[in-house]
């Protein structure tokens, strides 16, 4: 039983439902930020998201920050590309867009690859732009939130190793971490961002990323100052060493009740092998997009192989307008989220399946928003062709 | 009857004991950062900080983004102030230096004026300085949470009117509001800048800042674009008015669980006159000096017009390290805070004095804490001489 009170299933791409022991622990006593019982806390915290980037490097440096997902962006622009240099941005949907926005308000020269709508750029093209020009770093959305669309990390980066070397390997894994595989040092990363309120299953407030040694030897190296403060990795980087060497120290206060959340979050995720994790939100995507292919409707994300596991970005049939089913879904008490993308927003919808709704079937949370859809739609007058 | 578990009470400057009610919001089940419940509830709080900040000009703009204090100096610093410009800092402690550091690094002209430890920068050397050269900002510490000094906010604004009225006058209220009186309006201040876990009485994680209309009206104005991203007033500023006009919009996630312990607490802040909480602040502080007095100890804020309401920072006896008092009080369940000013951090400590801890005599957290003060000295052989 939970102990939350009935309160719509929310199954929109972040926020996303969370446990009754994360939510709990949101309601922490109030702890010294610099006492030891929250030093350890925060200390074990920053050990465990190792293990959920899958690295075992110690040059790898993991940073939690106060603030929304957004603030990864900055930590990458204003810490490790400096004044005019390049730095080549895949763009699947509106993140890709967004972030290329946040390195030019760092003065950064940015060169866009933008797929059409629903697919995202080649392994060619991306190879051709690598050869043209040298680039500082290459960003790509693990999985843009506006489209669903997934791209594939192992391979780009195994390109990216192959032609430009030297070139920094950045993965916005906001929609990602936690429910897609991203193995950090296998695959040669050398930054993830990303945020608590997705597959990793804590309430939003939370900035979470990890960098590689390689990254941190980038920022060593600058000529220039690091363009921001609070977005500092110059002054946040010794305070999480401090942190998870169980030593206080402050630059700026942390959340203790968001990271105790993000404690009890990364306990509950690491009690089994996370390959299981992203297996099981794998089969349950799977499940959805088969309910979704059977209304006869079409994704976003066109191919299968483009369409991510955390999320499904829904076209609707012509007849049924976004203004309508989201509420019809809403009196059913199943949130989906309406369109973003600036091409196509009235056109489609958006159904997040991410961490407990997943994970746990009790929940029924998956079942009953394909039921609700299902209904829903019919009772917009929808009917397969 | 409290509902949280045994533990310390926590009597730093920040973060404070919150009240039950406020950590139970924390826990409040997942909503759609878009959705209407939780764009009324943002709207609510941010009309209800107009109120706390004492301002009814509707030009005046709220700000509460997910991030710590410190990142409301990067509102300042990137927002308001041009490369090349000139601030003038009035500095009282630690964190006057560390936001001429945040300037600097946005490329701000800084001059400090600097106060002996334990005093604060006088009027006519400010008025010196303010007729030396042109001002875009100047900047006040109300209370610096390194020294507990309080800084005349009425009074430096009547100078900055008198002498350079088109000087924005910016205070860092992080450990003042909604514990020391603030009036934005009659005072004519253009910004202050604050945080979630010190007088509002909210845990960590939030910046909630005022502007004025003249403020806002200095970033339409500006020659050069905003010189960052995550803390551009122009990405939020849409974001805020629309939330308090309670429509949906987006520009990156904030957390619905701070805003709503946000929401509780001011509810509970603005359901009597504020006039009485500062009150309460006040006469509570003098009853905590008049007992360092009573022991024979001086305070670092030497002058009784120049110590916080909020905080009381306290030289040790000679005879009396940190890190034997400290302890100490940690036996008797009491948590104070050790010095952060370099030049004097192991010759005293801070005693945190706000919200719940002052308001609620029930708690008796302020009689205790006296009494394990006193206990404590005695322990460590300190006898008044």
């Amino acid at each position: 039983m939970s102990s939350q009170p009935e309160h719509p299933t929310l199954l929109i791409p972040g926020p996303i439902e969370f446990d009754d022991a994360v939510l709990q622990s949101m309601s922490h006593y109030s702890e010294s930020h610099v006492g030891p019982g929250f030093v350890s806390t925060f200390g074990d915290t920053l050990a465990m998201l190792r293990k959920l980037f899958q690295t075992t490097d110690p040059a790898s440096q993991p940073f939690v920050l106060s603030g929304s997902g957004t603030l990864g962006w900055d930590l990458v622009a204003a810490n490790l590309i400096e004044q005019g240099e390049s730095v080549l941005v895949l763009t699947t949907g509106y993140f890709g867009d967004s972030f290329a926005d946040c390195f030019k308000v760092y003065g950064a020269d940015v060169t866009q690859l933008k797929a059409p709508v629903g697919s995202r750029p080649q392994l060619p093209e991306i190879e051709k732009a690598l050869k043209e020009k040298k680039y500082k770093a290459i960003t790509v959305t693990h999985v843009d939130t506006s489209t669903g669309v997934l791209s594939e990390i192992e391979q780009l980066s195994a390109l990216v190793q192959k032609v430009s070397p030297e070139t920094l390997l950045i993965v916005d894994g906001v929609c990602s971490v936690a429910g897609e595989n991203i193995e950090f040092d296998n695959w040669k990363i050398d930054g993830v961002v990303s945020a608590s309120q997705k597959a990793i299953g804590v309430p939003a407030g939370l900035s979470i990323s990890m960098f590689s040694g390689r990254a941190m030897k980038v920022l060593e190296e600058r000529k220039t100052p690091v363009a921001a403060y609070f977005a500092s990795m110059n002054n946040w980087r010794p305070i999480m060493k401090n942190y998870e060497a169980k030593k206080p120290s402050y630059f700026a206060t942390p959340s203790p009740q968001l990271i105790h959340a993000l404690e009890t979050s990364l306990k509950q995720i690491l009690a089994a092998p996370v390959s299981e994790r992203f297996a099981k939100h794998a089969e349950v995507s799977d499940r959805i997009k088969k309910a979704v292919a059977d209304l006869g409707l079409k994704q976003v994300a066109s191919k299968p192989e483009d369409q991510a596991h955390t999320m499904t970005a829904i076209y609707l049939p012509e007849s049924v307008k976004a203004t309508d089913i989201l509420p019809a879904l809403a009196k059913k008490n199943v949130v989906f989220a309406g369109g973003i993308h600036k091409e196509i927003a009235p056109k489609y919808i958006r159904f997040g399946h991410m961490g407990v709704s997943v994970l746990d079937p009790k929940r029924g949370d998956v079942d009953r928003a394909i039921k609700a859809l299902q209904d829903g739609l019919a009772e917009c007058g929808y009917q397969k062709a």
